[in-house]
């Protein structure tokens, strides 16, 4: 009967596009993270109604389905836990800049840095840019509602998408919005499927909103003695009247680590460093900007590039860090959690006197501008048992300091299981009403987003294959974190 | 029966609090636009759980509940129609500006601009702007994702809530997000309830973020001989580079209208005139910035601004639109529709179209910058039946060029029958699932945003009360449409 299944739906999408063998196979049945075997095969429709027919047929068989975008979730989101179709999408490619309404359709398989690259063309820009943003999906994004560095001037994906089709659990396909700019009719349903990682209909295009290309760019890196300085430091420059571009900050553990990175003669013993950037049309402009907001800042040690070079050297240490990681002898996982920015310090201070109490190196980068830290914890195959608790300390101290688990990278299978302390259990029950009346069958991408075990017994733990191959985890660290 | 649920509210939210007498009952039966009598009486909690209290008594006794900002609705959003209680949000007026997380929190009563001038002595800005913004609530704002003239570089009321109470139709308070300003963790549910007009729960308190506030405004006016020239200028503007603060629009029509308030030696027989704005931190960058798009835009008569009197006299013809109106023997009504940006022109001259085969004066002004159109109606008493068949028509041609019935405005009653020609029978199906997940019963705010008869026999006449009370348009009119 499965394999009548698979024979209908290679009918569908012809059978050259439908994956059975298991070497493969395997291909579709991880994230960036860890892996699950045992789907039943994998197809690669070319167009919505493939991808209607495909769920049609999957939905009367009462068999899961997973969409599959480029595979770089860190949260296990497109593993497919309980078997089934995956639904790669990767051959919906289909890119229009539509430059006379400032729109960009795409469809769901765009990798999203080609999406950007073909608004620059026309001195456009779609902003959000996940560290994976060369090789993630626009489709995959909108499941997460993928974040970025850029994020904190520009906001993140569910600020931009203003139009989408999506097909439902049903095989049905919905069409919401358009390429209009502005509306307030009805519900906004087109927002509640960003973020929903799969679990309420697949999205197969979407419409997002471009804006003007800013044509420069600056960049500073300031360093502080104290923790309290440097957190307070964003919330400094947006009340004196910045908006910064990006700011990425490092710790004191994540500066040791990529030390040789750091410029000539950068004062050592620091606590953090705030890496700034401004962009903007006026070259002159961008500059002054970014020098007053560094004066703003009062780091005890201040470079601002005055070449392109120099900014290209400045960024060196926070885009080594992956590389670093890499090279070295130990595992390592990054996490993804947000807090308020006025608690980044006392949250970056917690995971410090974590890593004291529990013997593991810990070390924070993160996007400041939003109070989106990836403490990364390093460790040996001996320790592993630690990590799974450090984590879930990790989302504790978060949630305590007014937070959430996770910043942009979804809760996928690794982090359903806390959404309840985030959530509460209204908050839950909610989601649970949306996820009937649009899926009652559970038939899309199911374990995830919603929890199946207490808390405390959960991260990680439950996962079998967790990190099961640091070739994954290495691909996924080259792009950064 | 309904007497003693008065009482049982009275006893929740103390007496002098429970508005019960037929003429000041009146007060919480209108918006701009009409009003309906016959509800059971208004009650003005003071507090979350004073809110979820009288929800509580309401559900249990089956009555409906509508929740009320400031009545500057036009389409009917808070207008009673089943009668009920008029839950009036009045007195949750609490604000604090958290400057060390660049946020604020505010009761669903707080006014928009107030919460605006708050975060100003911070250094802060709220963008979003209706023009009721000195009237209407963020509560308001809130329900039906409010614009205005900010929104084409700054976004609308749903880019700044990251945070909300809201009492659902069982009386739970549900409190979605905090102080965060980056979150990928279960579904948007908060963003559901934005826009969704008080019909799925009633929000009691939000937290928006904030930016920082630019310092200096520069302003220009360029007028056009060709619609399509003005109509194509915003997209050549952003391609250009340039990110617009505010692009107003006036057609030929309200130019003729507003013609007294127009420069000295102004080029006459213009097409279109759009108004300019750039805004920064840097006066001579802000001031450059606009020249130069200015010159983008190639308009045929160029005026900018080079003082903030200037400035003033800049926007006198548009801010002087409500008020010449007002002060016409004719009564009006004032549409809120949005195309793609592209489309302006067609929808403009559509609209023309329409008042030369109507006979009926329709003059237009908008939000260019998103599409964004107020086609507005003056008509003798003698022309009223002709408005809603001009209304109609306004709305299918807005739909047949890829826009929406409501840009900034909601659905309400007045348009609830045309939403499906906009979302289509699945689309509404998913917003009726929503509704029937959140509000089994039906007692929020019935009557409201869902069709209830076919689109061609309902804009208006369905509605006995239109147009009873010109000082109501009055004091909309007098902030601006």
């Amino acid at each position: 009967m499965a394999a009548e299944l698979v024979d209908r739906l290679a009918a569908l999408v012809g059978p050259g596009w439908v994956v059975r063998d298991l070497e493969p196979l395997a291909e579709y049945g991880h994230d960036a993270t860890f892996m699950e075997s045992g789907l039943l095969c994998a197809v690669r429709p070319a167009s919505t109604e493939e991808v209607a027919a495909v769920v049609r047929e999957a939905a009367a068989a009462g068999v899961p389905l997973v969409a599959r975008g480029a595979g770089t979730s860190l949260v296990g989101g497109p593993v497919p836990l309980a078997g089934g179709v995956v639904v790669s999408l990767d051959r919906l490619t289909r890119l229009e800049i539509d430059v006379r309404n400032t729109v960009a359709v795409a469809g769901a398989g765009v990798v999203t840095a080609a999406l950007d690259a073909a608004a620059a063309e026309h001195g456009l820009m779609y902003p959000p840019d996940p560290a994976s943003y060369e090789m993630s999906t626009i489709g995959g994004n909108v499941a997460c509602n993928s974040g970025g560095m850029r994020c904190v001037k520009y906001g993140v994906t569910a600020d931009y998408v203003i139009g989408m089709t999506v097909v439902l659990a049903t095989g049905e396909v919905l069409r919401l919005g358009g390429k209009l700019r502005k509306r307030a009719s009805g519900y906004r349903t087109l927002q509640l499927f960003i973020g929903s990682e799969g679990t309420l209909g697949i999205v197969t295009e979407v419409i997002v909103k471009l804006i003007p290309r800013p044509r420069f760019t600056a960049t500073a890196m300031v360093g502080f003695r104290r923790l309290e300085d440097a957190g307070s430091a964003v919330a400094r420059a947006l009340a004196a009247g910045h908006f910064p571009a990006a700011i990425e900050i490092l710790d004191r553990g994540s500066l040791e680590l990529v030390a040789g990175q750091l410029p000539p003669g950068f004062e050592p013993g620091l606590e953090a460093v705030l890496i700034v950037e401004q962009d903007g049309n006026d070259e002159e402009f961008v500059q002054l900007d970014l020098m007053k907001m560094v004066e703003v800042l009062g780091g005890a040690d201040n470079r601002i590039a005055q070449s392109s070079l120099e900014r290209e050297r400045l960024w060196a240490a926070r885009r080594s860090f992956g590389k670093v990681l890499m090279s070295m002898p130990k595992n390592f996982f990054a996490e993804d959690v947000a807090v308020p920015i006025a608690e980044i310090p006392e949250m970056i201070r917690r995971v410090q006197d974590l890593a004291r109490a529990t013997g593991l190196r810990i070390v924070t980068v993160g996007h400041a501008g939003d109070g989106n830290l990836h403490p990364t914890i390093l460790f040996e195959d001996s320790q592993r048992g630690l990590v799974s608790a450090a984590a879930a300390q990790i989302f504790r101290d978060a949630l305590a300091l007014g937070g959430s688990i996770s910043a942009e990278h979804g809760l996928g299978a690794l982090k359903r299981d806390y959404a309840e302390l985030e959530h509460g259990a209204l908050g839950m029950d909610v989601m649970r009403r949306f996820k009937k009346a649009l899926d009652p069958a559970g038939i899309l991408n199911p374990h995830k987003v919603f929890p199946e075990q207490p808390a405390d017994d959960a991260f990680l733990e439950s996962m079998p294959g967790w990190l099961p191959d640091p070739d994954r985890q290495r691909r996924r660290a080259e792009l950064g974190l």
